[in-house]
Parts: structure tokens; sequence; C-alpha cells
């Protein structure tokens, strides 16, 4: 298991485009936990694929991306607080 | 190690005025790597007491927080890509 964390520069229309084909490319390969946090199951090879359609996505300059490799006995690194919110995969937070 | 996300419905002034205090509770115990996003290295006792006052802060109903355990040896776990921005630990990105 990987978790993805991102900031995205939204400060302009370019940035607000990236963050959507951001959290696209991630929803294809995991679970959205928050806004901008990804819980994504993938092996070694599939890891690949995704690092490579993100890093192709973001502004190296403008955005940051976290990659967590978490392990395989990761359900007991995880404690969640709160509310658990229903995210829409195209990208509009349904809050 | 814990790495510590939230997403903080900040739709209101209750709800921006929590993020400041939840993002304010982290700087005392880690790096902001992210605008939501903590490193922490703390011990378990210093850890129960930032639960604590993160839940204090935090509304169960609206916001989200999440707890990763990272273990001791995290550094070879982490891979960043893109800008590290600086951030203002009193809650202004300076992006």
């Amino acid at each position: 298991m990987v978790l993805i964390t991102y900031d995205i520069d939204t400060t302009d229309a370019a940035g607000r485009k990236r963050l959507r084909r951001i959290a696209k490319a991630c929803v294809n390969y995991g679970q959205r936990v928050q806004a901008s946090v990804f819980e994504c199951d993938v092996d070694a090879a599939t890891l690949v694929t995704l690092k490579a359609a993100l890093l192709e996505i973001a502004d190296p300059a403008k955005d940051s991306l976290r990659i967590y490799h978490l392990g395989n006995k990761w359900q007991g690194k995880v404690e969640h607080f709160g509310t658990k919110p229903s995210y829409d995969p195209e990208g509009f937070l349904a809050l």
C-alpha cells in the first residue's frame, strides 16, 4: 500500500485542471480518503505507471507530491477520526 | 514517526479557525510537509498528548483526521516530487 498526498497550486486555471487530473489519475488506482490523500494498494510495476502518470501531470515548480510506502500490513498503521466524506471521483468534493 | 493528514471543513469562520489551530498544534510536534500533512517524530506518550489536542480542536462531524504510523525506519519509505514550499507555521501558506 502506498499513500499519495499532494499539494497542487490552484491559483490559476491550469493548476485547477492539474488538480482534477491528479485526482482522476489516483482514483483509477486507489481510494480517496481525504481531499488530497489517496491510499493505493498497488504492486511495484503498477506504482511505476501511476507515478509516471502523476509526474506527467504535476508541475514540479509549483506542485508537491509525496508518496509514502506503508508496506503490506498497513491496516494496523492507520487511525481515522471524524467524518468520512464521500468524494466524487470527478473532483468535486461532496462534503 | 507518524504522518498526520487532515481535511477541515472551512466553509465557515469556525472551520477556518479550527484549521489554524490544528496546524498550530501539529507544528509544535513536527514538520509541515504539505498544506495539511505533517510528519511528527514523536514517542508514544507524546503522540497521546498530540492526539488529544487535535481531537479537542477538530469537529468530528465535519472534519477528517488520519494518523499513519510509519515506524522508526521511515526515511526510506517517503518519496517527494516537486516543490517544497515554506510554510508559515501561523497558518498562512507561503506558496
